[in-house]
């Protein structure tokens, strides 16, 4: 099924509506206006009201949207409904907290495993899932159909591994390595650029306190 | 001193730049052109062109920029020169992965802490630094003058652990807790908004499987 393209921006908007909405009492009220929302969450209003306009088709004049439709048409149209598996590679502090994350599911993430070529790291996670050697990688994504690969690894092995995850089939890569990936078309590249957020935060402290 | 105010979207292209500087070999090319920044980034040389010329004045045409120059130009706008110390609240899995993690410093972070609520986490990270009981926290970050707080709580604890750090004078919050966090003007809340990448990585494969 074809489904429409969607600007970044409002991408990044959905998910606050959505855990808005998922954090609000089950007995709380059945409905939520455009305006409510921009309160709570501090957004101009004619943004939110375009962008719930654009996803939900229950809104009415004076009343809004009924809450648990208008939380389901996010979930749809962020694709959280589709759960995907996923693999981690890199079984360090980061690739380890995110293999052991539980709150993925709820976002259409399912971790399936974390690979590593350190043979001391291999074996059972915490949590109960398995962290399993480099080696055995592309047999065990080809076999599971794996499509979403989750770069943990220093910068300098990222290429090498993000190569790696699409001969093996793989078709979105989520990259926490602080580096750029080169990858053919049709091949997304999803960067965690914590480089740019510790930027602003520095920037803003700069303008704050003239500190430079 | 005075700094101009960049916009959100050079602040997110400058890192990549710097990542691929700081890769280059300390015997490589004295200069490098935009157009071959361009290139190796895949992005587009005007919008690269425009970047470099507003942070380096040191570019010249047909020739380049000194890659020195380009790469603590670039340190120096996006303040990684002035290492800001901050600390963590939440000392889950993910808490210690940003506890422990020794990356940060070369952009300009230095995490002194991290706190948490339950005894049973404090102590010392296997890295040498502190978990500390979060009674201490408002006398800690005043003593220190710590302005950047990192925030891994679950998004139910993050609104409080948010409060509790603007009483003790931090400006800047890091929040990885999925919610929307209200605060008072001057301070800024940078979101590592990873619910937005996996709406990417889904909708992708949605796509180009047309599966929905």
């Amino acid at each position: 099924m074809y489904r429409k393209t969607i600007s970044p921006s409002v991408l990044n908007r959905l998910p606050l509506y959505l855990n808005y909405l998922r954090s609000l009492p089950a007995e709380g009220p059945e409905y939520i206006s455009a305006t409510a929302l921009a309160g709570e969450l501090g957004l101009g209003e004619v943004q939110v009201r375009k962008d719930l306009a654009e996803v939900c088709s229950q809104g009415r004049p004076k009343v809004g949207y009924p809450v648990t439709d208008l939380q389901s048409s996010i979930e749809e149209f962020l694709g959280y409904n589709n759960v995907n598996d996923a693999v981690i590679v890199g079984a360090g502090k980061l690739g380890m907290a995110l293999l052991e994350y539980g709150g993925f599911r709820s976002y259409g993430l399912n971790v399936v495993a974390a690979f590593d070529a350190d043979p001391t790291k291999l074996g059972t996670a915490p949590g109960g899932k398995s962290i399993v050697s480099v080696d055995r990688f592309e047999n065990l994504c080809r076999r599971m159909q794996i499509k979403i690969g989750i770069i943990t690894v220093p910068a300098d092995a990222a290429q090498k591994v993000c190569d790696m995850m699409i001969s093996a089939g793989i078709k979105a890569v989520w990259n926490f390595a602080p580096t750029h990936l080169k990858v053919p078309d049709g091949i997304l590249v999803q960067n965690e650029n914590m480089a740019a957020s510790l930027a602003r935060l520095s920037t803003h402290l700069a303008e704050q306190f003239g500190k430079k």
